[in-house]
């Protein structure tokens, strides 16, 4: 089956990224039209760069490589279900399908702390680990609302 | 005040983002000891990055800067209250405060799907907008157990 090719594919590139040194047990595919056009593995420690997760790094690969900041035609493969900051990265490329392997407890159970964020995301901001504060709401605003009447602009 | 004069800069960034062509009215800096390390704006469309969001650009910025993939000593502050993308990202980096201007619900105001993450993310897996689907589990959960159980290896 071509998507069990897939899969195959990220389970192998997750393997090799631990064994090479280069980050978590985590790698990611994005296929279009059956072929993969891109590939992610796991890059935080690396690379320095916290936002460097498989899929991630695969999307931003895909958008480079198809010259697009959308990936509406695309599926992706992933050996563990997303965190939330990489479903979010999914949902802004539009991407239409998401294949994963591992679930956010199996990684979980290995120390990673996917299932606590989506937790986290829930409660009010006041109950949050990080605090979040507001101020100057006031003024943004007036930009938000120069973007509103601007003509000119790529939507996104 | 100091936390004023970081957020007033964010906010002249955002305005210049967008009077620029640079992408969305989103900017953020991040500040260690009362000082901006690193600034970020949206850039999604000018560099075909559905990720480059403020808070993103901002906090790969940082870590490039400071040679580290932890925050744990800095706050962030965003023009608008972060995206699920972004909050995912604020968390991996460990930053210990953030201070935003906009809310979500502003964003979603003038067109942006913020508010609509948020929501998505609370709905079972099997009634989102964008489908997962799972497959071979048992084989990645091979490569996480190689994780756990290897001595030398970077965390994070």
């Amino acid at each position: 089956m071509a998507e069990e090719k897939h899969m195959w594919e990220a389970i192998e590139l997750s393997r090799r990224n631990i064994q090479q040194g280069v980050g978590g047990p985590f790698a990611a595919v994005i296929v279009r039209n059956g072929s993969i056009v891109a590939r992610g593995t796991n890059l935080v420690t690396s690379t320095n760069d916290p936002t460097a997760h498989a899929e991630i790094v695969a999307i931003r690969a895909a958008c480079r490589s198809l010259k697009t900041f959308q990936l509406s035609d695309c599926e992706i493969y992933t050996t563990c279900e997303p965190c939330p900051m990489c479903l979010g990265a999914i949902y802004w490329a539009r991407l239409k399908a998401v294949v994963y392997a591992n679930t956010r407890r199996d990684a979980a159970a290995i120390g990673f702390d996917d299932e606590f964020l989506y937790h986290e995301f829930t409660l009010p901001l006041t109950d949050r680990k990080i605090s979040l504060t507001q101020m100057l709401r006031h003024d943004a605003l007036q930009v938000f609302q120069e973007w509103a009447f601007m003509e000119d602009k790529t939507r996104y």
